[in-house]
């Protein structure tokens, strides 16, 4: 029962068939074969808007190049304080885009919020010498804590974010998680929304190492093939990434992917109902379930050999507090975790009522 | 008959059905799992000593981040002007570096000589304010026109550098052709001649994207971890890449993959024979052939749609010219490339003598 | 009656008659002349101490040129969030430095709490792969707020970071102001205090452009002669700054200005008195007087013609908070401030009081 | 007799007079200041055009944020091999550009040659996605060996370079001394000749610590005043480099100077005539005498306390090679060179045929 991250399962079962069938005689390099292309002209359908799209194998990379092309060295990224880009990529962000500074502020669920983003704003005067000048706003979707944005929320951002013309980037590492929640079109809560980039992550939801930095504006894109050549990020044998996305996009099966994940987390979620041992930190609404959870629950645990994340040195949600003993789990769903799992984990923390 | 690189295949078979196998079951993320810890105890086998190694997914990452952590962003490193990394990579050493400098010397068969080291060495004053420091000497094994060092060349190039004790850094993303050729142990082409870190490469030799940098003095490595990570190079999913390599490793397929594209190398190069239509532009030393092409050929070359790369933009051996129309065709054998392919070939060159 | 800042005046007459004395002749260029090393030497025998020192002409440079020789690309910065080098330095210590975090605090008074250290310390994991590596400690002494550390916090802040052996680094552009104020030895508030390296600023303090950059630990600053020349900060007649610092530390005419300065902030912060028109926002420890102004007298100074900053946009003191229409006013004094000006300025606020 | 190069002078008496007026009262700080705002507008005059003018401490960091403005970090910079750029400046260029690659290139009188940047810029495809993408041509006037590019000459280099809209960059630290050789107008050896950005040099021609970054299109400045504050190099008393500017623009001092430093080295030059103990390694076209000096001589002029700096490490002109004990002597002129030392120099020399 390792329910540890998304990222300890490996891919799909239909990935490594479309890695596999795409591993058939020679194909141009660097990016330039069939399947690069296919997965780029899948996913402008998928979004329904022109797009330039650059295949990379890392999130990290993903965010950092993105990022990186859309502020300069002494410009500023807007995010939460535990976002991703901000505190989990040892510094990538600063490192690809020569020095810019990643503004971390504080928001309930891992989210902005407008106000927030003005009130920053307004301690940036624009153009002003002695200060960087932020020039990005970045968001996670779903976050860090497993909660997601809805569209309404992201142009309220975008319209916080416009005076100043900050382009507006999406971590989407776990887009697909949000989206089905979401029920929306993926239009809907990106460009539409005023998304100008979006780092679709296939990595999480069943590729071994694919990421697309979706551009909505091809033009802000002149300059990424050297930036992603230049990281080292332009794979010689792109089909690699291409017949991944392949695998993933064809027939909606990343959705499915997405959608059996999430359903599991809503399994455990709902479960968790009036437990006296656990209680649930932020609401799920993507694959991820944060539980706080009682000493005795914990020992019972790890006598099963249930494997979590201690969330317990991140900010908890306002008003919450944690007991003597107490600690946040984070547990995540992938299309890989078994359901028998999610049943068994249920099972333990039911019992623990007794 | 496509003969254009080496990294236009896909991945051989064994490397495929390493990374179905891995595919199974959770995996501890970011090169914890089990088959990246075999692979890093399966090449300190393979090269007879203590080592760090570090899974990338690009030659280009392994070069840089190589290159970056053995120079300072003031020092400079010393390399053929037509190398890998001073030529192709789109300046990613002076990224991954902070701006270091690369100096390209010229050099018969893309080989550095000591005698220029020395003289490069001389003029750049040790210490001294106003010029960068050399600190790298970096070579490549086969080298980008399919010639290799042996190890006597390398020990001599060790001991040109030894005065200002520069690192030795060999990219080795055709490692496994010079050695088959040179039909010695992995160790006396690299850390017993004086190389400190190679770059192993796995990619042109059968992998989907799989290159480990490889520290001979594990100290040196301290730092690594941050960049690689930093850099978007530390795969979530760490186990694609350490499958690849164990498809790679195990049972000597490495070398046999590296035979079998010198072989076909080989006799290409040998029909060349007496032409008069073709001569060699290098001697074959590894898997690439360099034919000096005349009119003629190339016009039944192309009519028979036979794919290379015309690499009359560099530089000729010295005491050769290209007399009017002729050009210099790069053609590169793989693991992949079928034998008929190269009957055919020869076939072709053959009766173009008539 | 300009109080706007420190900056706004030229140098001391005695800094111009040492540059006017060292126009003579032809002296060795790059810092190597006799200015420049009497220099050195001096700093060495203030701080009773071997230093390593470097001349460049402004505050930035100094104080980036000491973080990045302090950290890694991958390393962080422990500042509090409204100091000079995170908040008003358009980014410089992370271009210096390739790319390191700076991480803000809150802080009463600016200044930074061992509690606070020792919190943040704990949010990133020694050796943790995804985590930049807090490396530095940067305190503002006097703070951008007119306050002062004493020597007593300053070891508590080395206590706090000496688990994870941070170095630490004092901004000293107003060092003279505070130490003046504390009254104790320059030794004492440095090294024997835990500081390892200090910007010793002279430009504020009656220099036109000096600031030295001073490692207590020589071995520290082993790469600066390149970092410094890389940065354009190594002045070819380099006997400018040695010059400028001659004349500010000669017979102690450093500690004059210091004194006069902090004597007229003095003469005003006591003037406020019971004053209803004005308080204080924070306590007027060295060369700068902050007045919670009211609008009354804001309009008195406005036609009055008195120049002054607002100070508004910045963190208030806990417990305090603006009423409406009143703003914060920064008044700072410098050896060229005329006493009439003060005096002036003093009879302005009390005629408000009628 | 000290000649060893024209940084070891101090500055001119109506510089340090300029510097003396300006020390009066306060002033605005960052170069918003009278002197500077002067400057800008007197450049603007000399120059004969709009432009947008930039004050710094230093050629290194004049030249170094000119090209980094001018280039992307992917970007390449075409200049001689043996230019300042490339050679002197500790990797500068590279720092400030974010890694930008600079492409030296041999040439006689290390002056570049049209053909020379043609086939340069062949060797890179424009757009490719492997390579570096060269974006500006920078020479120096006069160059490190004294000579000079006409009008005619630049011209020619901004047709080769025009094919690719590269920008072009001079490094005018001697620009004075250059200017009066050849007798035309400041306008019509830079902007009318095709120069887009100009490192306008004092320090060397009489100024303490003064550079201009000159802007002939305005626009290509929009972003340079963060790249000069993040680089600490925006005073925050601008007007010491304002009144240094305004000591040596006003009245044509700065061409007085360099006519005086230029007479003396044709005095040197013309006097070497038919020597059989020296010869000129170059023609004499600025300020800087390049002498081939025999052993004997040699040895006379060490005896008597002559200062030169020995360039033989540098290439020599075709043809030109050095006898058994030869050196090449470099004998740079100022403004503060005393006549009596030229004269007693020169009688060195021709007793030395005896």
């Amino acid at each position: 029962m390792n329910f540890i991250s998304d990222n300890i399962a490996g891919a799909s079962p239909k990935v490594m068939a479309a890695i596999a069938a795409a591993n058939d005689g020679p194909a141009s390099a660097y990016g330039t074969d069939g399947w690069t292309q296919a997965t780029e002209r899948r996913i402008a359908e998928i979004f329904e808007h022109e797009v330039a799209v650059f295949l990379v194998t890392s999130g990290t990379a993903a965010n950092a190049l993105a990022l990186a092309s859309l502020t300069r060295p002494w410009g500023a990224v807007i995010t939460h304080e535990e976002s991703h880009v901000a505190d989990d990529e040892c510094g990538a962000p600063e490192f690809f885009s020569d020095g810019a500074k990643l503004i971390g502020l504080p928001g309930a669920g891992n989210k902005l919020s407008p106000a927030d983003v003005t009130q920053t704003l307004a301690r940036f005067r624009e153009g002003a010498l002695h200060q960087v000048q932020p020039q990005v706003l970045s968001i996670t979707q779903a976050t860090e804590c497993g909660t997601i944005y809805t569209p309404y929320e992201i142009r309220a951002l975008k319209a916080a974010a416009a005076p100043r013309s900050l382009a507006l980037h999406m971590d989407g590492a776990r887009f697909a998680n949000a989206l089905v929640t979401l029920g929306c079109s993926p239009a809907e809560t990106t460009w539409k929304a005023g998304i100008d980039v979006l780092s679709f992550g296939g990595t999480k939801n069943g590729a071994w190492a694919a990421e697309a930095v979706v551009f909505f504006d091809p033009a802000r894109a002149a300059e990424m093939k050297w930036r992603r050549k230049r990281a080292g990020q332009t794979l010689s044998k792109g089909r690699l990434i291409g017949a991944q996305f392949e695998g993933l996009l064809a027939d909606g099966h990343w959705l499915d992917l997405a959608r059996y994940a999430n359903a599991l987390a809503q399994r455990l979620a709902q479960a968790i109902g009036r437990s006296t041992q656990a209680r649930l930190a932020w609401p799920c609404q993507a694959n991820e379930v944060f539980l706080i959870l009682s000493p005795a629950l914990q020992a019972r645990l790890k006598a099963a050999g249930v494997g979590y994340i201690d969330w317990s040195a991140r900010a908890l949600p306002v008003g919450e507090a944690l007991a003597e003993g107490e600690v946040v789990g984070r547990f995540v769903m992938s299309f890989a975790t078994p359901e028998a799992d999610v049943t068994r984990l249920i099972a333990l923390i039911e019992a623990a009522e007794g």
